[in-house]
């Protein structure tokens, strides 16, 4: 029986990446864990405790699709170990230990690959990370040049917890890392940095209930984030954008490798009261006039990474006047 | 700058598997950890302590390569699962948790793609370990249909050790679990069960010194656990095959998934004595003429699992008379 299909209507394709996955969870049935521990945050988290590897994630670099012959080698192996950082950031974790998945046909040059590990060395030692094992496969024929490296990378707790994607709730506020848009254009997407020790420092701040990273666009990334019942208000002239990027580049084009996390509406005086039930408060308000202690604690802590209040989570489905529109803006997606 | 090249003599392919391996160990430089915690086992071995999770691999199966549309999904799904748990089995560690990076062409069929699944979660209960993340990415182009799915793999120590490939010294017993060769053929290499529960039994014994799976072929694998300055003297008419297969098939073939472990001269009386200096013993009398409390009892709590003597180490470069010259066997090649 071959695995692939010429109707469309049959494919992985048609179906798209979210139901695919959700698809996945329940064909897994008693093999795949519910609750923090399953499929679904940027991290699997497995149960132990002290400093035990307790997280757990896996992402790839394929030519033709993470990257291409414009990017060097090296950079590309640094893009590999460096998305698979950023979801250990974006639980506020420490990296540990990974391994290397290889699918090579025979055609791939020895030099080229020796820079890609370097590259890949260099970013796993800058984040004291160790590589200690992978694997080597041959692609099949019909493949044709073909080059993917999965990294599986564990780590454990920076503290006595981790930031997962659930948490927030109505009122809170949402902060961005960073500036958004433009990764692919600017060569952001093989160069940046994780932001391992910003992701460490907000798990530690009890403030901050929910933390994702973004990868996919913030947009689409933000529904992961987002409590029931509630829409992401954002005020459109907060967003930190790359120079040239448009609004709608900053919300949707991806790559950023940025952390967005909500910070309790306590905490955020300015906001929403929490739980509010009316909704329809300009975005305006939901930007406070000072910094709170908890920016300005960021901004010592961090000088060099911008931090940005871009809105609030409000209750109901209905946006207050000025808010952004995310229904339009899917992000980056997958299986098209 | 492309990955890959049209002269065969920069390629992966003039340099070859084994080759590239250790190249890829220097290219990692400080990223890599030497010794037991090292790439180069069946496992990577992590420090910690009880019941953490320290043994860690990664295995793919790509359509065109570790399976065909003559293998049904859904064993295509537990081979998978089964050849992971096989390098747990290798190191006599307990299975735990897994994640699951797949490359997809968007022509995967969704009900094909829901029986591996079923398939891999099948592996995945009896043996008690669950999925707990994964990823997915889309093939480029370029690469037609495609499928691969990379398994890695988190187990514990079982007891108070692991066997590791290394170990072995001279005069020690070589030993096999089943039978081997003829597993394509046979369909062996997606409906074997992985041994488990022999593995951790037998890292619980004193005597067993070093073990490891049979992948890519008895004759190649044994050089990973041949001490220095031995060989491994093995008996023709003593080597278990399955139905139909050749000696050479069975030294060749690959995809065995049987435990091969060597076994201290002192508890095997019969071979030769530990570093014995002289070496031409006729191969037979490694043999014992009856069995070693230690195979009795291996026979009493796995009654259904073939368990056979194969021969020893002996130390030098010289082959004793009758026994199987290993040299010109290759085993399988990657990336050829």
């Amino acid at each position: 029986m071959t695995p692939f299909t010429r109707r469309r209507a049959e494919s992985v394709a048609a179906l798209g990446e979210e139901r695919l996955i959700a698809a996945i969870r329940g064909w897994l049935g008693k093999a795949c864990p519910g609750g923090a521990a399953g499929i679904g945050d940027d991290c699997a988290v497995l149960p132990g405790r002290g400093r035990e590897l307790r997280l757990l994630t896996v992402d790839p670099v394929i030519f033709g699709r993470h990257f291409d012959a414009r990017i060097g080698p090296a950079a590309a192996g640094r893009k590999l170990m460096n998305r698979n950082l950023s979801d250990i950031a974006a639980m506020g974790g420490i990296p540990a230990v990974a391994v290397v998945g290889l699918i090579l046909s025979p055609d791939v040059r020895t030099a080229w690959l020796r820079e890609f590990y370097r590259g890949l060395a260099q970013a796993a030692i800058k984040a004291r990370a160790k590589i200690v094992g992978g694997d080597i496969a041959q692609a099949p024929a019909t493949a044709g040049s073909f080059f993917s490296a999965h990294l599986t990378l564990l780590g454990s707790f920076a503290g006595k917890r981790v930031l997962t994607r659930a948490g927030a709730r109505a009122g809170d506020a949402l902060y961005v890392t960073g500036v958004l848009g433009g990764s692919l254009t600017s060569g952001h997407h093989h160069a940046f940095s994780p932001r391992l020790a910003e992701g460490q420092w907000l798990a530690g701040r009890k403030e901050v209930v929910a933390m994702m990273d973004i990868s996919d666009g913030l947009a689409k990334d933000l529904r992961q984030l987002t409590p029931k019942g509630c829409v992401p208000a954002l005020c459109p002239g907060a967003l930190p954008r790359r120079k040239g990027a448009s609004v709608e580049a900053a919300l949707s084009d991806g790559e950023d490798y940025e952390l967005v996390f909500a910070v309790e509406a306590a905490a955020s005086p300015l906001t929403l009261p929490a739980r509010a039930q009316r909704a329809p408060h300009p975005v305006e308000a939901t930007r406070p006039s000072r910094p709170l202690q908890f920016e300005r604690q960021f901004a010592r802590r961090f000088p060099t990474t911008p931090l940005t209040r871009i809105g609030s989570f409000i209750r109901g489905k209905r946006l207050p006047a000025g808010a952004v529109p995310l229904d339009r803006l899917h992000g980056y997606e997958h299986l098209r």
